[in-house]
């Protein structure tokens, strides 16, 4: 169940040849059941080197006053330092699906996903939007498939639904590491049969997405072509942005944690939480940098409750800090206090960092604010996964 | 040949059961050749959680006006997140040294490396300063055990000289990874035979170290321990620290270098260059960006000219950046200009690749400055080595 499951949306999924194998599938199509623009927002990358469709997307959103009736996209290529060409492919891309829609070009939004820095096949695109826009349909099936074809490095689909208070919101997501996985970008398509305004969509998205993806992390990377969407049919009750705010964030926040989860060559999810603070902007830099250090990774993928490097991070992220005040706790039980090692049940530190899923919690003890971060562990299958791109 | 090069310097080192084996060394001593002070600086980590010897070594080289006349150093213990008997195992050790030289404990520095958070095992260290002591000499030999003693996880020592102006410059080093390494910490111990007040001293390596130690990276943590000292035993001509800078900034790019090269799991050594940029802070961070994102040492790993993601990295360093102005280069073969991939001699850039040494650059196109960052590339043994302690 995803991004069909609000009134008024349609989905579709085909390979038409950015991948090599035609059993892939590539372009993936998200559009309103009558191809009429809705009121619509988006989050784009911080990326200074941000990719074509991100700039034609943006362009878009920009021109239409906040509206689309359609988004496309495509993996296996993110059309990413691939110049003025670039984003000519990215404009006629989004051109022919709204010929096939009949809408206006500027209402339909591009996504592109995979290696930076090769020329996007667009004959390939072109062939594949008549068979994409023909294919579209309502049903659970069709939004998978158009999940499916978003994915490069991905394992698992990752969708949601989540129920508002009277409207419903949809979502399907891609990215196998965050924030620059294996061939670039996370992406994540939202839909609601929500009544909203493009002010309040936008409001609610921003919010979504600060406490979702911008707490997830893998590898500390920025992608060039992160991108996440929302569209907002208008079937079902109207809600204003901190009505829409809460679903969006359950939705958004599902799809970030499965990303995590499917983590290139990520044996655990890790909840890094940091408390006792001096502020909130403060108890996320440190939270982000344990959970950004490879050291730290790797001591994770060891299972190795080695809380040292745990504090060494926390002193060099720049915040308050007191080495006598902090403690370290894996899975609740304490190792560190008062910045010295103490007496804990050792099993059960080994037990709790042997699962799946693990966290670590360090006390500032400086303040009252606190953040959480999800991240995975560094193991060699990230590397074996990264270190060719062919 | 090292820091009993110059003039006026004995150096030792022993076991004394900090390591388990009796066949490793793990406590050493560089001091003046009559246990009396000299001038003498030194430039900590700014780490927040910093170790008990460095904030002993801080107060003591603050209580003696910038003089000592040794420095003794353990290595297999970090003494960091060790608490109030922390400072006070460090003070104890510097007091021994000091009954052992006949100077006062003030002029005794102390640094250690290895695990933080664990009581440092101060009998073992007591039982071992007497025949440390004992052991002192101004030959190679001595000067080359010293350089072994502070070892971890590095398999090379690291040991340089180099002429000054009428003055010699000698160090050691210790640094597996930088800036922390598997057992935390790099080291460093400078002499010199230079006349040289304390603040000519502490200007001139202050200079040094920016332009070698904090030009390299491995996993851009920052350590506990971090340390570099250097003492000048006055037996040679006189230096100001213009005078002192050049050879200083000379020995500690040398040892920079070796720390890179012998970093753990490494199979090459990476110079990451950014030139045209808007501001030298600019170009370094820049730099440094690329030099610490993972995606970025797994392709080097891979032997893979994955232009891609140095452009990534570049648009996300939060610098100065116009995607079109951007320029790549793998041993000075462009592969990228303009932002967009250029026609290029693949196997030259392939060749240039699979050498241990290699070198990427990145023209930014937006200014005139220049700088370099040394760095090692990710890999499968790095995470064998940090995975766990035991």
């Amino acid at each position: 169940m995803s991004v069909t499951e609000p009134a008024g949306f349609v989905a579709s999924g085909v390979w038409c040849g950015v991948k090599a194998s035609p059993s892939a599938l590539d372009l993936a199509l998200v559009a309103t059941e009558d191809g009429q623009p809705v009121p619509a927002a988006a989050v784009f990358t911080a990326n200074k080197a941000c990719a074509a469709p991100v700039q034609v997307s943006r362009a878009h959103l920009a021109a239409s006053g906040g509206r689309a009736a359609a988004v496309v996209l495509n993996s296996g290529n993110a059309n990413a330092a691939t110049g003025a060409d670039g984003n000519s492919h990215a404009e006629e891309t989004c051109a022919l699906v709204a010929s096939g829609l009949g809408c206006a070009a500027e209402e339909v939004l591009v996504c592109s996903t995979g290696l930076i820095g090769i020329p996007l096949p667009i004959d390939a695109i072109k062939s594949g939007i008549g068979p994409l826009v023909g294919a579209r349909a309502a049903d659970r099936d069709s939004a998978a498939t158009a999940a499916r074809a978003m994915m490069t490095t991905d394992t698992v689909l990752k969708e949601t639904v989540i129920a508002g208070g009277g409207f419903t919101v949809g979502g399907m997501a891609k990215g196998a590491a965050m924030l620059a996985p294996h061939m670039a970008t996370m992406l994540a398509v939202l839909t609601t049969d929500a009544t909203a305004s493009p002010a309040d969509l936008h409001h609610a998205l921003t919010m979504a997405v600060d406490s979702s993806f911008n707490q997830i992390t893998v590898d500390g990377s920025m992608s060039t072509n992160d991108t996440v969407i929302v569209l907002a049919s208008g079937r079902a009750a109207t809600a204003d942005g901190d009505a829409l705010a809460g679903p969006l964030t359950e939705a958004c926040s599902q799809l970030a944690a499965a990303m995590v989860a499917d983590a290139e060559g990520a044996t655990k999810l890790i909840e890094v939480r940091v408390t006792g603070a001096a502020s909130a902007d403060e108890a996320r830099r440190a939270a982000r940098r344990v959970a950004e250090a490879q050291l730290v990774k790797c001591s994770f993928f060891g299972h190795d409750p080695y809380w040292g490097r745990v504090v060494s991070e926390l002193g060099s992220a720049g915040v308050e800090f007191e080495l006598d005040r902090v403690s370290v706790a894996y899975g609740g039980i304490v190792v560190c206090q008062g910045g010295v090692a103490v007496a804990h049940d050792h099993q059960a530190v080994t037990h709790h960092l042997a699962q799946r899923n693990v966290e670590v919690t360090a006390d500032l003890g400086v303040g009252h604010a606190a953040a959480t971060i999800l991240t995975a562990d560094l193991t060699p299958s990230y590397i074996d996964e990264n270190m060719t791109t062919s």
